[in-house]
């Protein structure tokens, strides 16, 4: 039986002198200004108890992290409707691509690309405000991490609204087929407020315990999805949820996980744990690449994998 | 606890009457010559014990099932180097695309698309005379199934050379960019070959049992490949092994699983179970649309999935 | 020496009674209440003297042929400044596609697809306000035309803006490359005004005479554009003229021209007459089917073609 | 009156020094040893007398150039049947893409880029053997030409079937669309013979006269092909002639041409001259670098342009 707390201190102490941090993410000033140098870890077991190192209690952006509570709260609301409108195959392509769109006549490959998230956003703010939409969905993540002071950073989503031309045009592309059915800018509104939301490690590794825990906080008891819904979710996140690198995570890793331009990466091991990693540089795929080698570590040490025996 | 004999014929007595039972494969005459009313399955428990129903121990061609062994042999010959020359990503296309080789200059996406399984046919031949690699993988796949009379139907190789344009396309593609270094002619007979394996559901079912198994045959004791490989390739199975349709069935079904267009799927559950189904019709995707349903039944009735808890 | 006024009758009247009339364009209300029964023909030698037949004097939207009026003013103000940031390639693809921008980075392949062509308004727009912008367009077609009636329709230029999120997605596409330099929102107000500019086919003929003549109105005398400008203009409508039917129509008529989807064409054959042909129902590439045929007619029975001799 | 012999001469000397010669294209060894230096020019009028400048003199590979001749004489043996199996239109992509013929099933866009060649070599191989079918194509450009001494160079033509990869998946490729009716083998031998032919700048711009008068050779009289087909022969060169660079061709030339990957264009303008240039470094589109400069410049001098007046 693997030491949690051990475990967590030695891949961050391990890894932490590492020069070769990749990439921080320049698109919007807000997330081009974080240090490379943040590194934390948090591993939270199926008893709630969550084990650290670094940068742990200190927030980041989630950014497309949001996409798995977003998608979550839209199947709960539209249930299985939800898939006429997204597919649910892995992308091979880049985060940000609208090539697969003209092929599939506006459906997004998956809800965990952007094409598909705003899809999502869309159908949460069907017959709601923007504001109530966003609430909506900061609730959810507060509830599922089980933390009150979650919170949006409002000037990482006016940043990028600022920015956030190739959504638009996603959005409007989009739109052109009748896959999005608000308007464009408030359909955009909630999107890019619920990549703006704020966590730290130790509440985004609790905010995943309902999915490593067949669809139930452990902590509350309360019910978040069913068990069924909670399977579904994280197959999602294996076969998609690192964008064009998901199929390397399954391989490395072996265990179900969403990524996220701001640096970090919710990590799922059902029935045992849920991890959050967080260094800001970025791979050449988009994806943390100190976070991605701390969890190849943890499989490693740990031996969790879906695929084991 | 289920009954795995019970779970076997109820499955098999709820689908076999469906009328829509896909469209069989026409692209060469012996496949298409199949009856589209067969089915069978096979549940390899992890003492080696097979529960069947239906046509259970009707031989039919493995087709792409093959390049799970094909892979897992050529892995045990040159290791990790074979990453240099295929990918492992989902493709995001159909089984037999060739745009996404311009895209990425000759590399496949992965060993369990056609053009990924020729560089594993092209590394398995490397030093040898096609005959010799053929036997190679044919000794493999009899080892895995625990059976010397599995066999490769000489009609359907034929048949596939004769009618192999796209292959040959796809192999003269990749010769071009150096990623296939025998001659096209010899490593498209060893690919040939390699899809004309026959085998029967219970055949299929004991020859995934290492893979369900760490690695290891639960009946000989023979580690036939390692733990991790093991892990690694079933990983490869989930997020690859159904073209484009890879995504929906790890969604559904929940646990890695690799078809082949004569109709069969091999499916593995980690640490429960290797199963195989059969039924030659095909849905859109170019997989056996009986056998998933099957699948997707045995998943429910079970609670088995990697994403589980 | 061929009479142009029986020209003009004779090809309308064989052409007039065809039961097969394409596909009147639908995206907008505008344009989709449009009878499929018009049919005009007008063609105007190098005197300045028109010739006609059917609907010739009945204005309608000539949609994308604007691209080639704003396409002369934009050089005229910026000169070969422009083809940094557009392309002179036919595009391979229908005139709304997404997907070339992706591979090539914001840049349009050539003015006369959409994505092209906002790229132009962009230009036109620089250091003005749309409404100056859009005059400066009208102005530059009304002295094309040498009739101060020509004008826009804000009906139809308000619904293109209701109903444009194609063209939206491309704008905001290439804003995000920095090849939309003005907000996206104005420069497709120019757009969608310069597209609604109604005319009917006696001004049309009569505003593409300068083509013909080397970049000269030959009635009023004045150089419109410099005769290397006026060529190269015209090199632009041969190849890349009507989309994805380019090749087809430089082969079949042999020479240039414009097509919009309100079922115009502007035709030009340099030193012997400026065309213009309207009949709103369109072909499987979007231009308008009995105008090409018409066209086709007229270079058969003048023997006009820039390939000939 | 330009005087052509000036105009040659002039030309030549003005781009002899240039430092920037492209790159000599090294896909097979036969031509990658041929010198940077070589630089040719030769001007036929229609009287057929010949201007020249240069290594005028000096035999070339044809390569892609004798993609006119063989559509010319297999359009003469089917008529307008060959349009069933070959577009008319550019393709957007580069000469050896295999990507169109995925989305278009099979039919290549054009007879200029390599997969449509295949196909044109494949109609005029039907019911002959290969020696016959390069026999009839040798003939036709003798004629043309109106000179018995141009051959095939057997090194080359071995050379290109030992790289020809590429050109094996396209051919391979097609034939799975049914789109290739004889033996892969037995087609690519013609079209790799086809593409060896040798010829020098003299023979070259003499066998393309009968495109720049009408279809008739000026010199013996003999009507090579129609009117109509010789027209309809330029317009495709124009549009599709220079691969992804037809466009800037056309805009930049104005008048017809055809390139090859041997550093040869043949140009065509109708009523006035067949020019040939040839210097074997490429540019980035794989077209000769000083030979489009000197046609560019050629151009300039006498005013010469299909778009002219």
């Amino acid at each position: 039986m693997v030491d949690l707390q051990v475990l967590a201190r030695d891949v961050h102490a391990e890894l932490n002198g590492e020069a070769d941090r990749g990439k921080v993410a320049d698109y919007i000033p807000e997330l081009a200004k974080v240090s490379l140098n943040k590194f934390g870890i948090a591993i939270a077991n199926l008893d709630g108890v969550c084990f650290t190192a670094g940068d742990a209690d200190e927030a980041f952006s989630i950014q497309s992290i949001s996409k798995v509570f977003a998608l979550a709260l839209a199947l709960g609301k539209v249930g299985d409707a939800l898939w006429r409108r997204v597919g649910r195959e892995p992308s091979g392509s880049a985060f940000n691509s609208i090539i697969q769109l003209e092929h599939e006549k506006g459906i997004p490959r998956n809800p965990f690309i952007n094409a598909g998230a705003i899809v999502v956003s869309d159908i949460i703010l069907a017959g709601h405000r923007p504001r109530e939409a966003i609430g909506e969905i900061l609730r959810f993540v507060r509830v599922a991490a089980n933390d009150e002071t979650v919170s949006i950073d409002p000037a990482v989503a006016r940043s990028e609204q600022e920015h956030g031309f190739r959504n638009a045009a996603l959005a409007n592309y989009m739109r052109a087929f009748g896959n999005i059915r608000n308007s464009v800018e408030l359909t955009l509104g909630v999107y890019f407020h619920q990549c703006a939301i704020e966590m730290n490690c130790v509440q985004l590794a609790q905010a995943g315990l309902f999915l490593a825990n067949g669809g139930c906080d452990p902590r509350s008891g309360i019910s978040v999805v069913s068990r069924e819904r909670a399977r579904r979710i994280s197959a999602l996140m294996l076969t998609c949820g690192h964008y064009d690198g998901s199929g390397d995570f399954a391989f490395k890793v072996g265990f179900p996980g969403k990524s996220g331009v701001g640096g970090g990466i919710l990590a799922v091991v059902p029935g045992k744990a849920s991890i959050a990693v967080w260094s800001p540089g970025l791979n050449a795929q988009g994806n943390s690449l100190l976070g991605t080698k701390a969890l190849e570590r943890i499989a490693q040490r740990t031996g969790w994998s879906v695929f084991g025996t």
